[in-house]
């Protein structure tokens, strides 16, 4: 068995590393041909109920692309069956949810998670990843905005509407759901480390939504008893949001460690102004699309930012698109390996 | 006939004023019952081609509200069949294009557009309006980024990616397309100042989607151009983007007016930041589903950063939804004009 390369972990928690670690958010999926080729079988749902295999779809891109970190194959979606949500993930769509989430008797019907009996596929599959994987194992969930969303919107939504609505309009209604929502995150995770996840990232991927002043009044509460509920639990956690830039210092004060970074804010100008925890990002995932030398000036530049400190985690703004090349992502992982080794020896 | 109320005009050029004025992005359509009762019979470029009935659209939310603006009923759309982009408006969907950009060959075949011969309609309706408002009538059009991402995706997109790849991939045809659209825009814009626009807004709504880099490379110099052209037309210039707050110290470097800013940029940060420049803004448009001690609470706290210096017009962050009271709206707009003139008095 090969050697645990821990350079993510070590990079999460701000120590020194041989070289910048990588990982990208999808990097299981919908960009690779062997997954289209078995989701012609199965669909999310059922890759995700069966272990082996949703271990295998986890494991593929770390092997193929030698990344530093698996991130365990599912959707923020998948334990929300378990309080009692009804969620069919839609090809084209995204998650849709036929019963949203309109009143306080809504908020009350939902029931609290059972880790071993609810999503046991998903403690089974990280016990397995654990013994095949030599890189750290990220796990994750969505955080209570997000899923919030999902829930009142009844799916995807371009201005979340109904969801500022009932915290705009029924306060009491909106913080019964961001406690119950926080209950389930804490129990989630907690279910995800004990069965060996090493890192948890929490997708709060629409939260930039908000300014700052409705985060700090709103969300900022519930995800305070998050973090402050996991932080003894050992393992890196990590946050992060499309468009956050505005809640970025907000972050900051979070019992967490690493703060993810989309490709509008520069790792730069975060460090200018005051981030001083473990940074992941940056790169714009569309750069993807493009021929390989702008990919590498783009890449180099992230990393000549990213390296002027210790706590730097190579990743995207944003998840994988379909349409990327899986070979770009194999060139661009080697030469961040590469880059990152010989900048860091010289120091 | 009324006096003529240039509030509007001298807050654009940051002149005292004896209350703020106020209008509201897509103030004239879909919340309004009158409207959707007329878009049982006609559709978005029916109507703007009816220049009297486009007209009453426009004016019927200024006469129900009090607004100090009129802004012209059309869409960022509307020009582009002059220049040989077939578009259609689908409800619920957006623009659709079907035969998007993909190629030079494609950019070369596009027109230049003849005001008088391709939105003769348009130029019609503002004169129409001239003589029946005694607010200013604000005109507009798209700007080259957001026109290109809807050419190139051929409808409304969440990632640009097909936009950024020819941005990445193709910069000839990529700055080819910015040159036909800045001539566009220019000539578009020119036509509607002269037959009678008295401001012109430019609506780059998705430039947010860029990073700063890519914005100073693969945009600002067209719209360094753009600018540049209409800055001695007299008129007052407004830029305006979704989720820009990173680009906006680049706005303040054109030759503009007014910066638009979203609820995620608050004035006395955009202030400290630097803005000099008049701002619009920029009350986020779901807070207007609130109960009306909320809507106050949040009005006046904008209020008390934007009337700190001359320059201010209210605004919302982005366009009013379908699902908004107009009755919220007209008292809205009292409370602007009754609380920002007790203030003004009192300085």
């Amino acid at each position: 068995m090969n050697t645990f390369n821990d350079t993510f972990l070590r990079a999460a928690t701000k120590k020194e590393v041989e070289h910048v670690p990588v990982w990208y958010m999808r990097q299981a999926g919908r960009s690779q041909p062997e997954y289209r080729e078995l989701k012609k079988k199965y669909s999310l749902e059922e890759i995700t109920k069966r272990p082996e295999t949703c271990a295998w779809v986890t494991k593929l891109p770390v092997d193929q692309y030698n990344n530093d970190a698996a991130i365990l194959y599912k959707d923020i979606m998948t334990p929300l069956p378990g309080i009692g949500v009804d969620v069919e993930i839609k090809a084209g769509i995204g998650p849709v949810i036929d019963k949203p989430i309109t009143s306080m008797q809504d908020v009350d019907k939902l029931y609290e998670l059972t880790p071993e009996k609810d999503v046991d596929f998903v403690l089974e599959t990280i016990k397995i990843l654990r013994t095949q994987l030599t890189v750290p194992l990220i796990s994750f969930s969505g955080a209570p905005f997000t899923l919030a969303s999902y829930m009142i919107e009844g799916g995807p939504s371009k201005n979340y509407n109904k969801t500022k609505a009932m915290m705009y309009a029924e306060p009491e209604t909106w913080f019964a759901l961001m406690d119950k929502l926080g209950d389930m995150v804490i129990t989630y995770v907690k279910a995800q480390i004990n069965a060996g996840s090493q890192a948890i990232q929490l997708f709060d991927s629409w939260i930039g939504a908000l300014n700052q002043e409705d985060y700090r009044f709103y969300v900022k509460p519930v995800m305070e008893r998050i973090f402050a509920s996991l932080k003894d639990e050992g393992v890196p956690l990590i946050m992060h949001g499309v468009g956050a830039r505005h809640l970025t210092m907000d972050w900051q004060d979070l019992d967490l460690d690493v703060v993810g970074l989309d490709w509008r804010y520069p790792i730069e100008e975060a460090r200018r102004d005051g981030i001083v925890k473990a940074v992941q990002g940056n790169l714009d995932p569309s750069v993807l699309m493009a021929p390989w030398p702008v990919i590498e000036k783009k890449a180099k530049a992230i990393l000549d930012a990213g390296m002027q400190q210790p706590g730097f985690i190579f990743n995207l703004g944003h998840g994988v698109f379909p349409e990327i090349d899986p070979a770009k992502l194999k060139q661009l992982t080697a030469f961040i390996h590469d880059y990152s080794k010989e900048k860091l020896a010289q120091k």
